[in-house]
């Protein structure tokens, strides 16, 4: 599935709405579908895992196109290995 | 770029170290980044804005391969309209 391709279907489904509520309001959506995944993550279903993370990715992308932003080009630094040091696998010093 | 893709690189890069930091961790981690997303929404730096987004999506992917879920099945909800009442543009009562 191409990411460019998601984030215009999700434009033309939602990007009205979104526009509508906003910004900040969007933002707090996004929040709450990550709280429901921190919450499919503690019961165990997995089907809803799934749905979970789902919705966390439909709510960034309702964002990125708030904000006027391609999640394409924002994570195309990591398309070829980790933007820091270069390598796949990530060579860097672990972080705490 | 493909999701599927995207995701098997990241697990490339980064799962040796995601598994061995953990669930927990990796949640964590993900929630510093939309806190970052947060701040960069503030600031109205372009380019800081874009590369949070990047970020945010880096370790939902990260989540994803620690929880073993493929974010391309988990949005496939949305790949054609709104999974709810099935149309682009969304015909659903807008929510509160």
């Amino acid at each position: 599935m191409d990411l460019a391709d998601l984030q215009s279907t999700m434009r033309t489904t939602y990007f009205e709405r979104d526009s509508a509520r906003g910004r900040d309001a969007t933002f707090r959506w996004l929040t709450e579908e990550v709280g429901e995944l921190a919450k499919a993550m503690r019961t165990g279903d997995r089907e809803n895992l799934q749905h979970e993370f789902g919705d966390v990715l439909a709510w960034l992308l309702s964002l990125a196109n708030v904000e006027g932003v391609q999640l394409e080009a924002a994570i195309a630094p990591y398309a070829k290995g980790c933007p820091r040091c270069g390598a796949s696998p990530c060579g860097c010093p672990v972080p705490g």
